[in-house]
């Protein structure tokens, strides 16, 4: 290695309760350095994703993965520059994506790297519409939500990082598009940037009667729901449903603090579901890794024509992680939410 | 027409708010005489059929259907006898199936009958397995449920018409199948004459927490949750479900007295969804109409060898058609119950 490397990276130490905060992390520092292995490359993390899963991995139970373990780094996806390779396939200066976790670098072997070109798309994509959300958000609107021209496509977080491309890919399969967001910025968001049909802001309605009244009115009926926040929101949608709608649970984000553990009650709605001969169907992006190439194939021309609008809200300083994963619980950020470090 | 006939009907005069009785009908005598029309049959039921989806059809609300009228016959599905045609179709003493209601005898046009073959099965199956129960437990199964051998399939209300029904096809399709039923009665029924693998009786389980310990000691997990009951007992079986699960919405006889107006309270489960990639789907048997045949020409054959197990329970007596649904919710009955007249 030509240089030692000062380190920082986030250590996940303790699991929370409700909201997560700096008091589950511990930043620690140490220096990278020695000679590489055959095929070791060493990267500088540029951008580093914060994403809700993150949440649900850290209850201790399991849901879809054995819960994150205790005293390593926290894990997610990150992009960044190549600094040092002994592999044939990276040179010092690519742009690569890889699953390194909250760390400023990392030795990676070769096979843990996707190269990106920053000349087809801004490298930070590779965490948004050209990588994880844009996967699930393509994948689970087209296969499990079947959208059909004329449709009424209801998508709840609509102005995050996937529903944000969900709601534009429903418009480009003709569908009627309503989005769900909470307050007034958001909500021009969805209607000026996104250009939805309608755009509902669930903090203007206090009561479950309100949304309900607002979301009749504004949908007139529900062809296919795509959800990413559940709860209260999700409460006041499924009655709405229509004959063999499509619901897609992409995410519960309202559950996410507490409620994963113990749940919260809320009103029955299965037979909405018998009356309507509807369909739920749980997604999740892991599932589609293996087609992430006819994803690209998809969307990347939409990405690079502009037809397709991925918003991004960058976050400067890597110590701002635990506290920006803890603000997509507060629902802060439009787009999709990135640590720039 | 040959002879008069002294007609009795059960007319549907109130809407029940929760337990359905004999205060919301009215019972009236009347005669049928006068000449046929052409292609016109008259029925004398034999066997009237009760069964939950009436109870749904009684709010005042739209369910799967606008609201069943008041001040006409309460509908329902019969097996009767001819007594006079007009039809080439049909000839005095030929039976029938018929959704004439709960009446004696009705005047039908020709096209409104099934003719019936006493020497292939008994007729009362005609509203039973090879009826509108038997449609609903083998499409509901086979194409929502998607059974695959060595699968755990759960099924709720297993005791009931088309429970036993679905338990019996998913033992066929090389599934273990664990029933869940109220009370010692039904439970022996399940393990001695279906030979099901396990019976559950909710009744046994005073707390959520205990019916949940049971379910996870007898299923290790559910691939197939088959639901007839909705409420605490698929409370209990969601957080069960295996990946890639399959839950089929059959009924929800727990909610139709109050909770489809109103409904009630229960724990939040869509994050079970995501974390399985499971699905939920409402099944309705009006939807497999059009392929009546196909499961006929399934099933008839093992209701003949006797490799189908069909329980009926019999009431005696017009006067008692809505005590017989009453009871439904009350879980008394075995099988399909059918009164008798």
């Amino acid at each position: 290695m030509n240089a030692p490397y000062s380190n920082r990276q986030w250590f996940y130490v303790k699991r929370p309760t409700s909201r997560v905060g700096s008091e589950h992390y511990e930043l620690r520092e140490s220096e990278i350095s020695g000679p590489l292995a055959a095929n070791e490359v060493v990267v500088r993390a540029r951008y580093i994703s914060v994403d809700p899963y993150i949440r649900i991995q850290q209850h201790e139970r399991n849901t879809y993965d054995v819960p994150h373990p205790l005293g390593i780094v926290q894990r997610s996806g990150v992009v960044g520059e190549v600094v040092e390779s002994a592999s044939p396939l990276f040179a010092k200066g690519d742009w690569v994506s890889a699953y390194s976790g909250w760390q400023l670098y990392a030795r990676c072997h070769q096979s843990e790297l996707t190269k990106l070109d920053p000349a087809s798309a801004p490298v930070s994509t590779a965490l948004g519409v050209l990588g994880m959300p844009g996967r699930i958000a393509w994948f689970g609107l087209m296969e499990a939500g079947r959208p059909r021209p004329g449709d009424t496509l209801v998508v709840s977080g609509a102005a995050g990082a996937v529903g944000s491309l969900v709601a534009q890919f429903g418009k480009k399969a003709g569908c009627k598009v309503v989005g769900i967001a909470g307050g007034p910025d958001k909500c021009r968001f969805l209607l000026d940037e996104l250009k939805l049909d309608r755009a509902v802001d669930y903090r203007e309605h206090k009561t479950h009667k309100d949304l309900t009244s607002t979301l009749i009115e504004a949908t007139g009926g529900v062809d296919v729901y795509f959800d990413n926040v559940g709860g209260p929101i999700t409460d006041a949608v499924i009655p709405l449903i229509k004959r063999r709608a499509r619901i897609v649970i992409c995410g519960a984000i309202s559950q996410y603090d507490g409620g994963l553990d113990t749940p919260d009650m809320g009103p029955r709605f299965l037979q909405h579901m018998l009356f309507q001969r509807a369909t739920i169907q749980g997604v999740l992006a892991r599932d589609y890794i293996n087609r992430m190439d006819e994803m690209v194939a998809q969307v990347a021309p939409w990405v690079k024509s502009g037809e397709i609008v991925f918003k991004e809200t960058f976050v400067d300083g890597f110590e701002q992680l635990p506290a920006a994963l803890n603000s997509l619980f507060e629902g802060g950020n439009i787009g999709k939410l990135l640590v720039r470090v």
